[in-house]
Protein backbone atom coordinates (compact mmCIF):
# COMPACT_ATOMS: atom_id res chain seq x y z
CA UNK A 1 0.00 0.00 0.00
CA UNK A 2 3.19 2.42 0.59
CA UNK A 3 2.63 4.32 -2.82
CA UNK A 4 -0.65 4.04 -3.17
CA UNK A 5 -2.05 4.78 0.57
CA UNK A 6 -3.45 8.21 1.15
CA UNK A 7 -1.97 9.48 4.36
CA UNK A 8 -4.27 10.10 7.20
CA UNK A 9 -1.24 10.68 9.61
CA UNK A 10 -2.39 14.11 10.59
CA UNK A 11 -5.21 11.91 11.88
CA UNK A 12 -3.09 9.54 14.26
CA UNK A 13 -1.26 12.42 16.30
CA UNK A 14 -2.54 14.47 18.38
CA UNK A 15 -2.76 13.17 21.51
CA UNK A 16 -5.95 10.97 20.79
CA UNK A 17 -6.42 7.82 23.14
CA UNK A 18 -4.44 4.69 21.25
CA UNK A 19 -5.90 1.17 21.27
CA UNK A 20 -3.33 -1.68 21.01
CA UNK A 21 -3.50 -4.74 19.99
CA UNK A 22 -1.00 -7.58 19.79
CA UNK A 23 0.09 -9.57 16.90
CA UNK A 24 -2.95 -11.86 16.27
CA UNK A 25 -5.56 -10.24 17.92
CA UNK A 26 -9.19 -9.60 16.16
CA UNK A 27 -9.55 -5.84 16.31
CA UNK A 28 -13.32 -6.64 14.67
CA UNK A 29 -15.39 -8.90 13.00
CA UNK A 30 -17.53 -9.42 9.98
CA UNK A 31 -20.71 -8.73 10.72
CA UNK A 32 -20.16 -6.39 14.15
CA UNK A 33 -21.48 -3.33 14.92
CA UNK A 34 -19.70 -0.40 13.94
CA UNK A 35 -19.36 2.66 15.63
CA UNK A 36 -15.73 4.14 14.86
CA UNK A 37 -13.07 3.82 11.88
CA UNK A 38 -8.87 3.38 12.89
CA UNK A 39 -6.38 5.29 11.67
CA UNK A 40 -3.30 2.57 12.20
CA UNK A 41 -0.22 4.75 14.23
CA UNK A 42 2.04 1.67 13.60
CA UNK A 43 2.12 -1.77 12.85
CA UNK A 44 -0.01 -3.80 10.05
CA UNK A 45 -3.65 -5.07 10.01
CA UNK A 46 -4.88 -7.80 7.99
CA UNK A 47 -7.94 -7.28 6.45
CA UNK A 48 -9.87 -10.51 6.21
CA UNK A 49 -12.35 -12.27 4.56
CA UNK A 50 -12.79 -15.58 5.29
CA UNK A 51 -9.71 -17.17 4.69
CA UNK A 52 -8.55 -14.49 2.13
CA UNK A 53 -6.59 -11.25 2.69
CA UNK A 54 -8.33 -8.30 0.98
CA UNK A 55 -5.13 -6.57 2.12
CA UNK A 56 -1.97 -5.59 4.72
CA UNK A 57 -2.60 -1.78 6.15
CA UNK A 58 0.53 -0.04 7.89
CA UNK A 59 1.05 3.21 9.29
CA UNK A 60 -1.30 5.95 8.30
CA UNK A 61 -3.68 4.07 6.56
CA UNK A 62 -7.50 4.09 7.79
CA UNK A 63 -9.69 1.00 7.82
CA UNK A 64 -13.40 0.53 9.55
CA UNK A 65 -14.44 3.54 7.65
CA UNK A 66 -16.87 1.56 5.10
CA UNK A 67 -19.33 0.61 8.03
CA UNK A 68 -19.41 4.93 8.66
CA UNK A 69 -20.35 5.32 5.19
CA UNK A 70 -23.13 3.35 4.70
CA UNK A 71 -24.23 2.45 8.21
CA UNK A 72 -24.04 -1.08 7.74
CA UNK A 73 -22.25 -4.10 9.86
CA UNK A 74 -18.43 -4.41 9.61
CA UNK A 75 -18.19 -5.97 5.83
CA UNK A 76 -14.57 -7.72 6.87
CA UNK A 77 -13.01 -8.84 9.69
CA UNK A 78 -9.40 -7.09 10.98
CA UNK A 79 -6.88 -8.75 12.17
CA UNK A 80 -3.29 -7.35 14.19
CA UNK A 81 -0.84 -8.53 11.71
CA UNK A 82 2.35 -7.08 14.05
CA UNK A 83 1.57 -5.62 17.61
CA UNK A 84 -0.51 -2.26 16.71
CA UNK A 85 -1.84 0.78 17.93
CA UNK A 86 -4.83 2.55 16.69
CA UNK A 87 -6.70 5.65 16.74
CA UNK A 88 -10.29 5.02 16.48
CA UNK A 89 -12.69 8.16 15.00
CA UNK A 90 -16.09 8.20 16.28
CA UNK A 91 -19.09 8.44 13.56
CA UNK A 92 -19.21 11.67 14.82
CA UNK A 93 -16.27 12.68 13.97
CA UNK A 94 -16.51 11.25 11.18
CA UNK A 95 -19.28 13.45 9.87
CA UNK A 96 -17.52 16.22 10.91
CA UNK A 97 -14.85 15.90 9.18
CA UNK A 98 -15.97 15.17 6.07
CA UNK A 99 -18.48 18.32 6.33
CA UNK A 100 -15.93 20.45 7.26
CA UNK A 101 -13.02 19.23 5.55
CA UNK A 102 -13.31 18.61 1.75
CA UNK A 103 -10.20 17.52 1.12
CA UNK A 104 -11.00 14.42 4.12
CA UNK A 105 -13.68 13.45 2.33
CA UNK A 106 -12.41 13.35 -1.33
CA UNK A 107 -9.17 11.33 0.57
CA UNK A 108 -11.64 8.71 2.06
CA UNK A 109 -13.04 8.50 -1.59
CA UNK A 110 -9.62 8.09 -3.05
CA UNK A 111 -9.06 5.13 -0.54
CA UNK A 112 -12.36 3.15 -1.67
CA UNK A 113 -11.61 4.03 -5.34
CA UNK A 114 -7.99 2.45 -4.87
CA UNK A 115 -9.56 -0.35 -3.29
CA UNK A 116 -11.91 -1.08 -5.37
CA UNK A 117 -9.31 -0.94 -8.76
CA UNK A 118 -7.63 -3.12 -6.61
CA UNK A 119 -10.31 -5.58 -6.19
CA UNK A 120 -10.85 -5.51 -9.81
CA UNK A 121 -7.54 -6.01 -10.87
CA UNK A 122 -7.40 -9.27 -9.26
CA UNK A 123 -10.90 -10.67 -9.74
CA UNK B 1 -29.14 -1.67 -7.42
CA UNK B 2 -32.86 -0.87 -7.25
CA UNK B 3 -32.84 -1.10 -3.31
CA UNK B 4 -29.24 0.31 -2.40
CA UNK B 5 -28.61 2.62 -4.86
CA UNK B 6 -28.31 6.53 -4.03
CA UNK B 7 -30.51 8.97 -5.28
CA UNK B 8 -28.61 11.38 -7.47
CA UNK B 9 -31.85 12.54 -9.32
CA UNK B 10 -31.10 16.09 -8.21
CA UNK B 11 -28.34 16.42 -10.72
CA UNK B 12 -30.25 14.76 -13.33
CA UNK B 13 -32.72 17.42 -13.42
CA UNK B 14 -31.96 21.47 -13.95
CA UNK B 15 -31.72 22.05 -17.75
CA UNK B 16 -28.68 20.62 -17.84
CA UNK B 17 -27.10 19.67 -21.23
CA UNK B 18 -28.03 15.98 -21.92
CA UNK B 19 -26.05 13.11 -23.77
CA UNK B 20 -27.83 10.28 -25.17
CA UNK B 21 -26.80 7.18 -26.42
CA UNK B 22 -28.29 4.03 -28.26
CA UNK B 23 -28.31 0.80 -26.84
CA UNK B 24 -24.76 -0.72 -27.49
CA UNK B 25 -22.68 2.13 -27.73
CA UNK B 26 -19.84 2.65 -25.88
CA UNK B 27 -19.64 5.88 -23.48
CA UNK B 28 -16.19 5.34 -22.21
CA UNK B 29 -13.56 2.63 -22.61
CA UNK B 30 -11.53 1.14 -19.78
CA UNK B 31 -8.37 3.03 -20.05
CA UNK B 32 -9.85 6.39 -21.39
CA UNK B 33 -8.70 9.60 -19.87
CA UNK B 34 -11.67 11.05 -17.97
CA UNK B 35 -13.01 14.72 -16.74
CA UNK B 36 -16.50 14.10 -16.29
CA UNK B 37 -18.57 11.52 -14.41
CA UNK B 38 -22.58 10.91 -15.33
CA UNK B 39 -25.92 10.84 -14.01
CA UNK B 40 -28.66 8.76 -15.30
CA UNK B 41 -31.49 10.54 -16.65
CA UNK B 42 -33.27 7.60 -18.16
CA UNK B 43 -31.83 4.20 -19.37
CA UNK B 44 -29.79 1.18 -18.17
CA UNK B 45 -25.49 1.38 -18.57
CA UNK B 46 -23.61 -1.75 -18.30
CA UNK B 47 -19.96 -1.55 -16.70
CA UNK B 48 -18.21 -3.70 -17.79
CA UNK B 49 -15.01 -5.24 -17.66
CA UNK B 50 -13.32 -7.82 -20.22
CA UNK B 51 -16.37 -10.25 -20.57
CA UNK B 52 -17.74 -9.85 -17.24
CA UNK B 53 -20.55 -7.58 -15.96
CA UNK B 54 -19.48 -5.22 -13.13
CA UNK B 55 -23.37 -3.88 -12.84
CA UNK B 56 -26.45 -3.04 -14.55
CA UNK B 57 -27.05 0.91 -13.36
CA UNK B 58 -30.62 2.99 -14.01
CA UNK B 59 -32.04 6.22 -13.42
CA UNK B 60 -30.57 8.31 -10.80
CA UNK B 61 -27.64 6.68 -10.73
CA UNK B 62 -23.93 7.17 -11.27
CA UNK B 63 -20.88 6.42 -12.73
CA UNK B 64 -17.45 7.24 -14.04
CA UNK B 65 -16.52 8.89 -10.62
CA UNK B 66 -14.00 6.29 -9.87
CA UNK B 67 -11.62 8.38 -12.34
CA UNK B 68 -12.56 11.67 -11.21
CA UNK B 69 -11.64 10.96 -7.46
CA UNK B 70 -8.20 8.90 -7.89
CA UNK B 71 -7.48 11.13 -11.34
CA UNK B 72 -6.78 7.69 -13.27
CA UNK B 73 -7.66 6.61 -16.50
CA UNK B 74 -11.39 4.98 -16.32
CA UNK B 75 -11.15 1.62 -14.63
CA UNK B 76 -13.69 -0.13 -16.55
CA UNK B 77 -16.26 0.38 -19.37
CA UNK B 78 -19.53 1.94 -19.55
CA UNK B 79 -21.38 0.31 -22.64
CA UNK B 80 -25.48 1.48 -23.05
CA UNK B 81 -27.29 -1.09 -22.05
CA UNK B 82 -30.84 0.71 -23.51
CA UNK B 83 -31.00 3.92 -25.27
CA UNK B 84 -30.07 6.16 -22.41
CA UNK B 85 -29.75 9.69 -21.31
CA UNK B 86 -27.15 11.26 -19.24
CA UNK B 87 -26.39 14.27 -17.28
CA UNK B 88 -22.60 14.46 -17.79
CA UNK B 89 -21.04 15.98 -14.20
CA UNK B 90 -17.57 17.71 -15.12
CA UNK B 91 -14.52 17.24 -12.79
CA UNK B 92 -14.72 21.28 -11.77
CA UNK B 93 -18.47 20.46 -10.76
CA UNK B 94 -17.64 17.34 -8.35
CA UNK B 95 -15.08 19.47 -6.65
CA UNK B 96 -17.56 22.09 -6.21
CA UNK B 97 -20.20 19.66 -4.95
CA UNK B 98 -17.79 17.48 -2.78
CA UNK B 99 -16.29 21.39 -0.92
CA UNK B 100 -20.14 22.47 -0.69
CA UNK B 101 -22.13 19.93 0.22
CA UNK B 102 -20.97 16.93 2.61
CA UNK B 103 -24.03 15.07 1.96
CA UNK B 104 -23.25 15.10 -1.66
CA UNK B 105 -19.72 13.93 -1.14
CA UNK B 106 -21.17 11.27 2.01
CA UNK B 107 -23.40 9.17 -1.46
CA UNK B 108 -20.59 9.73 -3.33
CA UNK B 109 -18.81 7.43 -0.30
CA UNK B 110 -21.85 5.09 -0.15
CA UNK B 111 -21.96 4.88 -3.51
CA UNK B 112 -18.01 3.26 -3.77
CA UNK B 113 -18.78 1.59 -0.52
CA UNK B 114 -21.86 -0.53 -1.53
CA UNK B 115 -19.61 -1.31 -4.78
CA UNK B 116 -17.38 -2.50 -2.52
CA UNK B 117 -19.76 -4.98 -0.66
CA UNK B 118 -20.73 -5.83 -3.89
CA UNK B 119 -17.52 -7.01 -4.89
CA UNK B 120 -16.54 -9.24 -2.06
CA UNK B 121 -19.66 -10.76 -1.59
CA UNK B 122 -19.27 -12.42 -5.38
CA UNK B 123 -14.99 -13.00 -4.98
Amino acid sequence: MAETSVDFGILAGAGAPVREFKAGEVIFKLGDAASEFFVIQSGKVDIRLGNRSLGILSDHDIFGEMALIDAAPRSATAIAATDVKLVPVSEKQFLFLVSQTPHFALNIMRVLARRLRAQNSVM
